[in-house]
């Protein structure tokens, strides 16, 4: 495979180029959750057509309701078609206080161990990982002229705020966006040193639900044991939602739920994973879930209830003996096979509103709903992307789970009948959705050849 | 009393006045509790030095390590000494959007009944009640040349903000603070008719809890499930405060709390109070304190607890799958007669450390803390004043209980052995540490009425 081999040189060379391209990208503060930076993630889409253009992909940034979506095509028809998808939009960077640096000034840096990191917002979630394919893409034309398959490029903005406009535009481009397979780079590698492929992932629902009390807020010296406090009702409602042993107490949550097969329980056995270090990790020693499961299934394979924000009265310097007329929660559910999101949506609006006293109301307003998705294991794209990855980390890649939910996957299999195969580049300590976010260089680099090879070995599957 | 009645058509024909003067002051955004606001509780401090000084008080400005104070003396020597107490300090104004107009822009409106009201923050609490008083110095000055008994005015900065530096001020100036009784303006009317002296105060203990949890921010997806939740912690924590029947679970929280005297139950049950109206005048109408209780009680002989605040997580738009390092509340608790402040406290951190996980951490900070009182019924100066009320307002002036805390009355007593006298011409609906807060034209003019009446009463005492 001498074209490989170029193509993989080709890749070493041009590191420093495609670390200032991707740069270029995370300088673009592309957060979608914020009606204000609508314009940024239009920028980034922009940026990334024009990009994907350059490569020779015929790319569009593609008009949705909310932010745009980039759609590219490249690569010999006839050929095995894989679409690739990765997302341009990023996380909030509140508290900003606890950056090192400017979250959207990118570097490169240098650790003390003579690694090389990327630091900034969106380094590894998600435009780190989606460069990685796009610099395999680029380097394959650059060295052999073409793609070794035919690749559609999806990219969307609104994967870190529910993904409102996905499901119309999967229906609406049905025909052009369904392919063999899909490959998604927005997951972790096992370790530094082990490639991964995620074969399970959670799905999600959101919720978030405002307690309203008074009509106003009241002051405590004057209504104060008299009038309902909301802050107390959605503390009660939310104390509830978990029993002494971690299990989840909404009826019916666990309605559904399998138990782990053997043979996923003796892989995920081998793996070594080591709950005190992964705990230890963020200063933490207890596993707060199911007190009966070890803590990779409580990550991997079950499910949850969590309280993401939590906000009412006075929070400001010093203090405020209010009542507040409202208080609100952010919470979420990680689901698994089994789980239906409306059902578990349905039950937690109704554990509320049994709760309510007869003067307090409840509303709510629902944030993205996703089933899990378990990837069949006989897959030959499986194999296939398998090998590839471990002749290039020198290690076997290994399937696991994921805690996190990638909505689209469900949706690729539920609207276009294709199944994803999840290969990232991630590690446990990039910080994502948190302050000082960090993309491994190595991760970065070998992402791309590992890109490269995968490409290369689905090509020849023809 | 010729001088009297001249004194009261004094007050009559320069309300214009008086209200051009208190809109002044109410112009001044003196927010003790926000240390942006400093000079501006400054400025207020020197608005009223000067204005005392004006009516020939010897009026200074007095700096505390805090907020300064304001103290000034009159009258002749010899004749009863009151200390009249007032804070020129208000709340803080969010949330802003709630307001109709500028809360620093006082307005003086007609309401379609025809009464006029004053509106704007510090209307009511506590800028529009101590210009009563000072209105009636200085109409007394004005008309007879000198005023009926000696007084001392000490208007504190803090009221709002936990006085930090109330107790050292009264320790280190007891000989010039000290007076016979002190006359303090802060409370409220029974109704926009009837007159009340508060015989009975609450006193509070806040604190401010943060439960820490893991070293950063961590995304549900990686963690979810396995890693501890702070605002699940917090949320469990707030939630055992209270148990089934409304009664706060802290062990001790009752002891030393006396059951309500037959004779003080008889009054208060006279006093027509309707809570279904009261409720209903916020929206509520479930009592939310100790089921066993009548509405009166829950509000002025018994002790809360109340979570005036909380915080943690992703709060914005949108959504974001966090767990976050650490959440936080505040949280107050209203005390009666035979609690001590301390204990309280201590037995508040006691019962966050005991629901802790081992892998979590609380930290606290204390916001006052005062003991509740309890004014004796047979003190000479309550007759007088109650006498001198009634005829302003020609109906008996009631004793009442208050919900709220004024921690200066116990310093009072505690400090200089002086108790007080609570007199003030707010009503239920001021709207008090709220939006739209207001100050009824009639409770200012009367106000200043019923001081010009119990500042003769008293003098007559000699």
């Amino acid at each position: 495979m001498p074209s490989l081999d170029s193509v993989l040189a080709c890749l070493d060379l041009n590191i420093d180029r495609s670390v200032a391209r991707l740069m270029e990208l995370l300088r673009i503060p592309s957060i979608s959750t914020d009606p204000a930076y609508a314009g940024h993630c239009r920028s980034a889409a922009e940026w990334l057509a024009k990009d994907l253009s350059a490569i020779g992909f015929e790319a569009a940034v593609r008009p949705t309701p909310g932010h745009p979506m980039v759609v590219a095509h490249d690569g010999p028809e006839g050929a095995p078609h894989v679409l690739f998808y990765g997302h341009y939009d990023v996380q909030p960077v509140v508290p900003l206080e606890l950056w090192e640096d400017d979250p959207f000034d990118p570097k490169l840096k240098e650790m003390p161990d003579g690694t090389k990191r990327l630091t900034g917002r969106g380094t590894a979630d998600d435009k780190g990982q989606l460069m990685t394919f796009i610099e395999a893409a680029r380097a394959y034309k650059a060295e052999t002229g073409g793609l070794p398959c035919r690749v559609t490029v999806l990219l969307e903005g609104e994967e870190e705020s529910g993904s409102p406009s996905l499901n119309p535009f999967l229906d609406a481009n049905k025909g052009e966006l369904k392919a063999d397979i899909a490959l998604v780079c927005d997951t972790n590698m096992w370790d530094g040193e082990t490639p991964a492929i995620s074969t399970g992932l959670r799905g999600l629902v959101g919720e978030e639900v405002t307690i309203h009390a008074a009509n106003q807020d009241l002051h405590s010296g004057y209504f104060g044991g008299a009038a309902a406090n909301p802050i107390r009702v959605l503390s009660k409602i939310l104390a509830a939602l978990h029993d002494d042993n971690g299990r989840v107490t909404l009826p019916g949550f666990y309605d559904g739920v399998q138990e782990l097969p053997e043979e996923v329980k003796k892989i995920w056995d081998g793996l070594g994973f080591d709950p005190a270090a992964f705990l230890g990790s963020v200063g933490l020693s207890v596993p707060a879930g199911e007190k009966d499961r070890a803590v990779l299934e409580q990550l991997w394979s079950r499910p949850t209830a969590e309280i993401n924000g939590i906000f009412g009265g006075y929070t400001g310097e010093g203090f405020k003996t209010v009542i507040p007329a409202e208080a609100f929660a952010k919470v979420s559910f990680r689901l698994v096979a089994g789980q239906d999101p409306d059902k578990i949506r349905a039950a937690f609006r109704a554990f509320v509103e049994e709760r309510l006293p007869a003067d307090c109301t409840a509303s709510f307003s629902p944030h993205g709903g996703s089933p899990a998705i378990q990837l069949p294991f006989d897959s030959p794209y499986l194999d296939t992307a398998r090998a590839a990855l471990s002749t290039e980390w020198e290690k076997p890649a290994v399937m696991i789970a994921m805690g996190g939910s990638i909505p689209v996957v469900g949706e690729f299999k539920s609207r276009l009948g294709m199944e994803s195969l999840l290969i990232g580049f991630g590690l446990g300590d990039d910080r994502i959705h948190s302050p000082n976010e960090k993309y491994e260089l190595k991760s970065f680099h070998k992402g791309q050849r590992s890109w490269a090879r995968v490409l290369d070995a689905i090509g020849r599957m023809r």
